[in-house]
C-alpha cells in the first residue's frame, strides 16, 4: 500500500483545463437549432385559488409555439417518488414561485411578452407561513388535506425515562435552523429534444437516471425513449436532486416537436427550485457529574414547504444521525413534517445533519458549562470508537474522532488560549459524523457500478452514472485508474453521466463516491487487467506477464516488454479489435434501516472536529477569526482536492452561521430573492481557515478512504456559536447569528445581568 | 432454423423514420458555435510547376483565420498507407482538383474571396491523359518518378502455355471500361473541432477507424486524442474508403482551434475525391470443343491517376477475382498499375470486379458464339460447385450458382425466347462471384466485433464500428437482436460508428457486414443472454430460465415467468445497475491471400447470374427492356431491403453501361463536372427489373447469409452488351455503349457485311 504513486498526490484535476479555459459546456450554452425558449408563469400568492386561467391570448401571440398549465399535463402529479408534488399548479397556487403555466417561443422576449398575456384571477387564501403556525392553526396549507401534518414519527432507543432519572446534570434548549438556499453559481437549465418518439435532455444533474425516471413518469414515455445528456455543472450541494426545470423543458420539448430550452432566472432559483429543510429543534439531554452522556430527547419539527420532496428523507437523517457520534443509552426523537405555504424545501450538502447538529453540539457545550468542564473533554469523553456499533446501528469501522480533536486543538492551540482567553475573544468546538455513502435512490440498492474500458487508441476511459458537480469525482476515478495502471490521471478520460453511455446509478449524494464508486472503479481496473495480460499472453505470444508502472513485464522475470499503451492497442488489434471492458460492481454490506431508522446504511462513517475562534465587540458586532476543520476522511486520495471540499464546506456554513436566511414574513413573502439581499459571504468574510485530515485508513474504502463532500458543512455553526458563547457569554439558538441579534441580546443580558455568565 | 420469427422477414428499415421525416442529421447540418468555413483552391491545371504561390492576401483579408498549403502541413504526405499522396499540393500539381491551399473563415463568401485573393503562377507541364499514353509517352504524371508505372505484377497458375496449346477454340479481345464516379447523393462534409489537444471531426465515413487513424497521422496528434464521430451518410458506394474531406476540416480546425466545416461542393465531388479505377484489359481464352474452358490469359492496365490510392488493391482483386466463378485449369495475368494526370482512383462498388467481369463475361460469350453454344450452358458447365477450391484458392462452401442459373433463365424465360428472338430483340448473360467480407484494413485481421448492452431501461443497444451508408446493416443488426431474444427489431437501438463508443471495425467494404458482423452480433447476443439468465437465476430467485419469444421462461417448465424487458429492468437493478455487455468477436477462418494472391480472402463467397433483354433500333438506339438479377446469397435476412440493393446496384450498372463515363480529352481535361453532364440514369431510364435470390443456407453465415451488397453491380454490363450482341450482331469492347457508339458500328458493319452475324 505504501508504494502508491498516485494516490495520496495532489494531481491537478483532470477537468481544470478545460474549465479554466472556458471550454467546458454548461446546460445554458447549448444552442440547437430551431431551439425554441421555454418561461414559466410564477405564482406570486403564497396560496390563493385560481379562479380563471384564460391563456388563449398568449396562443395567439405570433411565436409562441405553446402554453401549457396543468390540463395539459395529465401526468402532472405523478413526479417524484411521494407523488406530492403538482409540477403545474392545479386549481390553487401553494407558494409564491409555483407554477401556473409554461410557455415555449421562439425566442425569450416572445415567451416573456406571452407569459403577460396570461390572464389568472386569483382568490387569496390563508397563509400558513411559520412552522409553529402550521401545527397549531386553523389554516391549512393544501385545501387537499385535513391538516398541516406532511409526516410523522416517535423512535425510540433503550430506556430514556429511567436514564433520565438517573442522571445528575440536565440541559435543555430549542433550536432554530431556517431553510437556506444552495446557492450554486450556474442557474438551472436543461434543453430537451423530441424526436421519434425519443426526448433527450441536457442538463446538469446529481441524479441523470432519477431525472430519466422522472421525465419518462411525467411525459408518459417508456424510460427506454428517454435519454439524459451530462452537462457540465456549476455547483450543486444538493440543489439538482430534485429538478424541475428538466421537467418543464421536456414537457415543452414533446408537445412543440422542437428543441426547447428552459433557464431559470436567480429569481426562479429562489422561488421554484428546492432549498433546504428549515427546522426548530427542542432538545434535552441527561448527563452524570462526570460528564458522560446518559440520554437525549428531541423534538423536530421540520418545515417542508407545499409538497412532500425529499424533505422527508431530510428529517430522517436530522432525527438519528447526530446520535451516532457518541455513546448514548437512550435516546428519543419526535419528529414532525409541516406543510407550510413556501417553496418546497429538500437536500441540501448535509441533509438534515447541520440542523441537528447545531442543536446537538450547542447543548453538550451548554452541559460542559454547566459541568465546568472543557468542552472538548466532554466531547471525548462520550465519542464513539473504532468497531463499535451506534445507537442507531452504525457499525463504525474506522474512528478518528480522538485524533481529529488532538489535531484540531493543536492547530488553534486551545489549551492555551482557553486558559489565557483575552476579552472578547472566544473558542468553540463541535464534533461531526456523516456516512461515507448511504442507501438511497430508486430501486434502493447500496452499490455502485462503473466500467472501464481500453481500446484500440489506447485510450483508458471510465464510463459512470455520477456525476462531477465540482467536487472531483472525476479526477478521483482517473487518480484510481492512474494508480491502478501506473499511468497518468491525465491519460484516462472520465465521462460521467449519460444515461445511454454509463452504467445505472442511483445518484451523487451522500458523500458516497470516493468509497462506493470508488471500490467499483478499483474492480472494474481488476477486471480489465484480467483480461488485458491474458490476451497479451494468449495472442502475443508472451509468457504470464503484468502490468507495472504504465508497462507490460514479464510476471517471473519482470523484464520490460513494452510499453502498456503498447500492449493495449497490439491485444486489441489482435482480438479482433474489441476492447477490453471491465465492469466493477461494489455492494457494501450495508444494512437497510428498518422501520425506526436502526440499520448500517452507509460502508464506513465520517468524522471531524471542527473549532471556531471569535472576536465580538461591545456593539454586537464580531468576526470569525479563525477556523480549524479536521476530518477523519481515511486515506486522502488527493489532499489538494480535499482541501477544496473543506473550504466550499466551511465557507457556505460561514454563510448560513452569520449571514444567510431565505425566511418569509408573516404573509408568506420572502425577504430575499436576489443575491444582494440574500447575502452569501464574499471572500472578505472569510476566516483563516486551516483545514487538516486523520488518516484512519478506512477496511471498507479503496485505498482506506472515506467521503469528505458533505462534512465540512456540518458543525461550522455550532463551532461558531458555542464561540461566541465563550466570548460574550450569550447562547445563540437560532443561527444566522446577525451583529443585530448579539446587539440585542447583549442590551437584554444588562438586564438579567448575574442570572448566567460565561465559563 | 425454420422457426426463424424476424429473420427472413421483410421488416421495416429501423432507420426509416428518421431518414423520411427528415430527422437524420448528416454531415452538413452540423451547425457549432463560432463554427468557421473551409475552403479549397484547386488545381485547373492537369499537371504544372508551382512557380509561385502568394497567400499573403488571402491572410490578411478580415474574417480570414487561416490560410494552409503544403508548407503549413509537415505531415502532409503521411496520408494513406501507400505514403505516395499528398494532401496538399507540394511543388507541383498532378491533376485537376489537387489542392493548392485550403481557407477558413467566418463565413463562405469570405473564403471564397480569400481563395480568389491567393496568388499561384504555375508553369504547366506535359500530360498524361490516357492509360496507352502512360506506357509509352516520354511524358511524366509526375517528376518525383522516373516512368509511369506504379505498380506492377504477373500471376501465373496451372500451365498456361501447354492448355493453350491443346486447347481447340480461341477468343481474344481488348476491353475498355471507363473510371467512374460512385456519385453518392450527399457531398462530401465534415466538421472538426480541436481543443485542449483533441480532435473531434464529424463526419460520414466508411471507415471511421482508418479516417480517425489518417487524421492522426496528418495532424500529428496521437490516435487517443482524435475521434471520428459519426454521422449520417447520404450514399457512400466505396467512395467514403479515402476521405479527403475530414483532413482539410481537421487541419484547419488544429490550425485555427474553432471549429471547422468543410463541405464539397459538387464540382469537388467530381475532380477532387476518388473515383473508380478505369481499366484496359486485354483477354484471351482457350477451350475445348465441348465448351469446357482450360485457360485465360490476361493483360491488365489500370489508370491510377496522380497517386496510388486504393487503386493498387483495386488492380489486384480485377486481376483474379472473375476467375473463380469457373473451374480454369490454368491463368496468367501480367497486371500494371499507372500513374496519369487524373484524380487518383480507387474504390467503387465491386472493388475492381465490374471491369474484370465485363472482359471475361464478354469473351465468354463470344466464346459460345464460336462454339455455337447457348451462352448459359458454356457457363453452367464449367461453374464452380460447392466445396471446390477455386483457382486462386477460394474455398467455396455454398454455390447456387446452377439455381440462379435456372432460376434466372426462367424469370426470362430464356430457352424459349432465345429460340423465337423477334428482330432487334436480343438477349444476354453474364454469371458474378464476389466476396461477403474479405481480409482488409490496417491493421490485417479478417475479423469483425460488435457489443450489444442491455440497461436498467430495458434498452437493447447495438455498438458496432462499421457504417451504415444506406446499405440496411443497422436494420441487419437489429433484426439480428431481435431474433435472438425475440423482440421486435424497432427495439433495438443501432448505434453504428463513432470511435470512443463503438469497438475497433476495420471498415465497411467487401460486402462483409452481413457475414462477418452478424456472426460477432450472434456471440454478442449469446454473451449477454448467458450473463442475463444467470443473473436472473441467482439474483431473481428462479431456477434455471430461458429467454423465449421476448419472454423469461422457466428452462424445464417453459412456463411464463416474467417479460424479458422486465427480466432486464429486475437483473440490472438486482446487479448494482450493472448493465449487461456482450462483446463478439468474429473471426473467420480465412487464409490471407499469399504474394501472387492465392488464398481464401473471405469467409464465403457470393455468387449470381444477371440476364438482360435489349431492343436495338436500326438508328442506333436501344432501350433495356428488362434486367434479371439473381443471387444467391445464402440466408435471405430481410427480402425487401436485399431486393433494395438489387435495385440499385443494377441501376448503377446500367449507368456504367450506358450512359457514365468520367472521361477527359487529350489535353486531360474532364469531359463531365455536373450531374447533367455526367448523365447518371433516371427512374426513365429503368428497365423492367426483377430481382431474385436462391437461399443457400452457407455453413458460414449467420442464419446461413452472405452478403450481396457489391454483387448487384458486377455484371450487368456484360448482360447487356451479351444481350446488344445477340439483337443487332454487333459487339462493344468498351462502355458506355451510347447509341452514336451502335450507330457507327453499325455504319462501319454494313461496310464489312457478311464478316460476322448473330446467332
Amino acid at each position: 500500500m505504501e508504494d502508491l504513486h498516485v494516490i495520496g498526490k495532489s494531481v491537478r484535476r483532470v477537468d481544470a483545463l478545460a474549465k479554466v479555459l472556458g471550454k467546458a459546456v454548461y446546460s445554458d450554452d447549448l444552442v440547437l437549432p430551431h431551439m425554441l425558449y421555454g418561461k414559466a408563469l410564477h405564482s406570486s400568492y403564497p396560496h390563493a385559488r385560481i379562479l380563471k386561467l384564460d391563456v388563449s391570448k398568449a396562443k395567439e401571440l405570433s411565436g409562441v409555439h405553446a402554453v401549457l398549465t396543468a390540463e395539459d399535463a395529465p401526468n402532472n402529479k405523478k413526479y417524484h417518488r411521494t407523488g406530492d408534488t403538482w409540477v403545474l399548479a392545479d386549481g390553487e397556487v401553494r407558494f409564491i414561485g409555483d407554477i401556473v403555466a409554461i410557455v415555449a417561443a421562439k425566442n425569450e422576449e416572445i415567451a416573456e411578452e406571452a407569459i403577460r398575456l396570461i390572464e389568472v384571477e386569483y382568490q387569496p387564501l390563508p397563509v400558513v407561513a411559520y412552522i409553529k403556525e402550521a401545527l397549531t392553526a386553523d389554516n391549512l396549507t393544501r385545501n387537499d388535506k385535513s391538516d398541516n401534518i406532511a409526516m410523522s414519527f416517535n423512535v425510540s432507543r433503550g430506556d430514556v425515562e429511567s436514564d433520565f432519572e438517573k442522571a445528575e446534570v440536565f440541559v435543555t434548549h430549542r433550536y432554530i435552523f431556517p431553510s437556506l438556499h444552495q446557492l450554486h453559481l450556474e442557474p438551472n437549465s436543461a434543453t430537451a429534444v423530441y424526436g421519434l418518439g425519443k426526448l433527450t435532455v441536457y442538463c446538469g444533474s446529481q441524479v441523470w437516471f432519477r431525472t430519466r425516471h422522472e421525465l419518462a413518469k411525467i411525459t408518459g414515455l417508456e424510460e427506454e425513449n428517454v435519454i439524459v445528456k451530462a452537462m457540465e455543472i456549476g455547483g450543486a450541494f444538493g440543489a439538482r436532486n430534485e429538478q424541475i426545470v428538466p421537467i418543464l423543458a421536456g414537457l415543452l420539448a414533446v408537445a412543440t416537436k422542437r428543441p426547447v430550452k428552459f433557464t431559470n432566472s436567480r429569481l426562479e432559483e429562489f422561488l421554484a427550485t428546492r432549498p433546504s429543510v428549515g427546522m426548530e429543534i427542542e432538545l434535552s439531554m441527561a448527563a452524570d457529574r462526570d460528564g458522560r452522556l446518559l440520554s437525549k430527547k428531541a423534538k423536530v419539527f421540520a418545515d417542508f414547504g407545499a409538497f412532500t420532496s425529499d424533505s422527508d428523507a431530510v428529517l430522517g437523517i436530522a432525527s438519528l444521525r447526530a446520535d451516532n457520534n457518541y455513546n448514548f443509552r437512550s435516546v428519543y426523537v419526535e419528529s414532525v413534517g409541516l406543510y407550510t405555504n413556501h417553496t418546497p424545501t429538500s437536500a441540501y450538502r448535509g441533509f438534515g445533519n447541520p440542523q441537528m447538529h447545531f442543536a446537538l453540539e450547542s447543548l453538550i457545550d451548554e452541559l460542559a458549562g454547566k459541568l465546568e468542564m472543557d468542552p472538548t473533554l466532554v466531547r471525548s469523553k462520550n465519542f464513539i470508537k473504532p468497531n463499535q456499533t451506534g445507537i442507531h446501528g452504525y457499525q463504525v469501522t474506522s474512528c478518528g474522532l480522538e485524533e481529529c480533536m488532538a489535531k484540531a486543538k493543536e492547530l488553534i492551540n486551545w489549551d492555551e488560549r482557553i486558559k489565557n482567553k483575552p476579552p472578547g475573544k472566544g473558542l468553540g468546538v463541535a464534533a461531526l459524523v456523516h456516512v461515507s455513502s448511504s442507501r438511497a435512490g430508486e430501486p434502493e440498492f447500496a452499490g455502485s457500478c462503473s466500467m472501464l474500458r481500453l481500446d484500440s487508441n489506447r485510450k483508458f476511459t471510465v464510463f459512470v452514472g455520477e456525476c462531477e458537480m465540482g467536487q472531483g469525482a472525476c479526477t478521483v476515478m482517473a487518480q484510481i485508474v492512474a494508480e491502478e495502471f501506473g499511468i497518468s490521471p491525465q491519460d484516462v478520460t472520465v465521462v460521467m453521466g449519460d444515461t445511454d453511455l454509463t452504467p445505472f446509478s442511483t445518484g451523487t449524494h451522500g458523500s458516497k463516491l470516493a468509497t462506493n464508486l470508488g471500490n467499483s472503479m478499483l474492480f472494474a481496473c481488476k477486471e480489465v487487467k484480467e483480461k488485458l495480460t491474458k490476451c497479451i499472453r494468449e495472442h502475443l505470444g508472451t509468457g504470464p506477464v503484468d502490468i507495472k508502472d504504465g508497462n507490460i513485464v514479464g510476471s517471473y522475470t519482470g523484464e520490460f516488454l513494452m510499453t502498456l499503451a503498447e500492449g493495449v492497442e497490439r491485444a486489441c488489434y489482435a482480438n479482433s479489435g474489441c476492447p477490453f471492458i471491465g465492469l466493477g460492481i461494489f455492494e457494501p454490506k450495508t444494512v437497510m434501516g428498518d422501520r425506526t431508522g436502526y440499520g448500517h446504511i452507509a460502508p464506513t462513517y465520517s468524522f471531524g472536529i471542527q473549532m471556531a475562534e471569535v472576536t465580538v465587540l461591545e456593539n454586537g458586532h464580531y468576526t470569525i477569526d479563525k477556523l480549524i476543520s479536521v476530518h477523519d476522511i481515511g486515506r486522502v486520495i488527493n489532499q489538494q482536492m480535499a482541501l477544496g471540499q473543506v473550504y466550499g464546506g466551511v465557507m457556505q456554513a460561514v454563510g448560513c452561521t452569520s449571514m444567510e436566511d431565505l425566511s418569509v414574513n408573516k404573509e408568506g413573502i420572502y425577504q430575499a430573492n436576489t443575491l444582494l439581499e440574500y447575502k452569501p459571504p464574499t471572500i472578505l468574510e472569510m476566516p483563516e481557515l486551516f483545514g487538516g485530515f486523520v488518516e484512519t485508513i478506512d477496511p471498507y474504502g479503496p485505498y482506506g478512504a472515506k467521503g469528505i463532500a458533505e462534512c465540512p458543512n456540518i458543525s461550522v455553526a455550532p463551532a461558531v456559536t458555542n464561540a461566541i458563547y465563550n466570548a460574550c457569554g450569550l447562547r445563540f439558538d437560532d443561527i444566522p447569528v446577525t451583529p443585530i441579534k448579539i446587539h440585542q441580546k447583549m442590551i437584554e443580558a444588562k438586564g438579567n445581568k448575574g442570572k448566567e455568565s460565561p465559563r
